[in-house]
């Protein structure tokens, strides 16, 4: 009988997260009910929010251990129970680390063809739509604007930056180490790039931004959001995306100065979202996928991905990007 | 030659705002010149952002030392060199803390003829329609949504949960001290009010909000705010409207936790807000006073006001407002 790889949530981490948290394992080959699709795991995708979850109740429950650890796949479908889904069909599923997972069909969609199929996880995926929405529904970013996005070198953070640079915007990237930031510069065509490693980011952007910053997408939170925050020009919008910096450690102790007290007097917007809110409607999902596939095929948007091999690499894959190592989008190949 | 009363800002503070910074001064009678004119202070405004000025650049200038201590007043004309004001015409002016003051005319409008006219300083001033606009227009609170109000004994916040209240919500009044809890529920119709001053606000919010506080207008910043967010329900406003909490001493050495993580998860928005980026348009300051009006005269806004006599009494009256002493809107008769 066949079986089953999977990762398991050893112990939660206290403090950084090491691979002692977790545990290579063999379970049984799971069997759909009514209802169901075994699916087996093509791409894990890898994300800031896995730690998060860690940490406890977001949009999402805190996890348990002992169990296999969660995430999302790019996954096809094996065996289906369900009259929507098809063998062969490729579906975004809760699958968990493992090679297989049986799981109920009702939310699942199969997904188009396309090539290469690692997109589906990356500019068409949950990262790509966070991006479009994030940046063009709450951050509004007007021509001749400036945009600072933070984690820039990342999955979300490097599309953000070209989509300003498509709605005529002066984008600058935060990232860390000067490589990254001239990569941003040379290679995505952003303006200009801050090495947060290099110091006093707050100093940085004022020198680049003297009028202020009018969006700021934040992947980051701490320090970094404190020093986009100083340097927000009046009616600016602060896009919440995420806050990986505080995601590997004990919740922080305290919150970035300025709050609210710069909210008030710069009359900033402050939101964060979750890219779900944003789905339905005529200028939901399927605008925003068609929108973006005409930028690539266009040659507007480069797509960066950064693919590891093999289901006993996800610990370390997902150490490496909490520790900032990855370029674009972060997945492992099953 | 008749002389002109007036404080002057003798020394900035340094720390908790005290009377040595302040003396009282006798200046020489102003005189106006071509498109001013001269106007009698009637009554003084006493706001907390009157001390915030005193800490830097807001979204004014900040104050000079040796000057005539900033603030507004309603004021009488009482010499007009310009075509559209006439002597007896009432109008808001930045006269400072004196008895009178030559003033540039362009931006002055002669206010309408009603009584009581310390009305045109509370419900009908910059209090009452910050309440209106930044509650109903950045708050949107919806029936049977809950609305927390911090400093809700005072001008703004007294005005904020009535008009929540109309809108049929559920409110919930931050203020210090049994009395001025008792007084919100009692006299104004809030449906629960928290004292600060018991302590842990964030659990008393718990219990009072279970199921999460959709609107909080916070006029206070610190650990109000941290407690109200972390009692934000999903998609809830957090409207930001003022920090007292953090205008009498040096600025804060760290932010409300939870920003921006629970920004994100709960997918908050925080906004601020100077009430004059709502005065144009066909829903801006005159709709906004016909329908305080229509309110007032209904009885359901009940106008609370806290006048103090006497141009030397500003300093207390401003370091009275300070530490939490007024109910209302206070201000000063000249």
């Amino acid at each position: 009988m066949p079986t089953n790889r999977q990762i398991i949530l050893a112990q939660k981490p206290n403090g950084k997260l090491t691979a002692e948290s977790f545990r290579l394992a063999e379970g049984p080959m799971p069997s759909p009910g009514e209802g169901e699709v075994l699916v087996k795991a093509r791409y894990v995708s890898l994300d800031a929010a896995n730690r998060a979850w860690m940490q406890g109740v977001t949009y999402r429950s805190a996890l348990e251990t002992d169990a296999v650890m969660a995430g999302g796949s790019l996954a096809e479908v094996v065996e289906s129970r369900a009259p929507h889904l098809k063998a062969g069909d490729l579906v975004f599923a809760d699958t968990g680390w493992q090679a297989y997972a049986a799981i109920q069909a009702k939310h699942l969609e199969a997904l188009p063809k396309l090539e290469p199929v690692t997109h589906l996880l990356s500019i068409y995926g949950v990262t790509g739509l966070t991006a479009y929405f994030g940046l063009l529904r709450i951050g509004d970013p007007q021509p001749g604007e400036t945009v600072v996005v933070s984690a820039a070198a990342g999955a979300v953070g490097s599309i953000v930056g070209q989509i300003a640079k498509i709605k005529g915007c002066r984008v600058i990237g935060v990232a860390g180490g000067p490589q990254k930031c001239a990569w941003l510069k040379d290679h995505l065509g952003f303006d200009e790039a801050v090495d947060y490693k290099a110091g006093d980011v707050r100093r940085q952007l004022r020198a680049l931004a003297p009028d202020g910053v009018n969006v700021y997408f934040d992947n980051t939170g701490g320090d970094i959001f404190e020093a986009a925050l100083f340097n927000m020009a009046n009616h600016g919008r602060i896009v919440c995306c995420g806050a990986v910096s505080q995601y590997d450690d004990a919740p922080p102790a305290h919150g970035p100065r300025g709050v609210p007290g710069l909210i008030v007097t710069k009359r900033l917007k402050v939101q964060g979202f979750v890219v779900m809110d944003f789905y339905d409607g005529p200028n939901g999902k399927a605008a925003a996928l068609a929108e973006l596939q005409a930028w690539v095929a266009a040659g507007k948007i480069k797509v960066q991905e950064d693919v590891i091999d093999g289901l006993e690499n996800l610990p370390a894959a997902l150490i490496g990007l909490l520790a900032g190592e990855n370029r674009g989008k972060r997945m492992v190949r099953v």
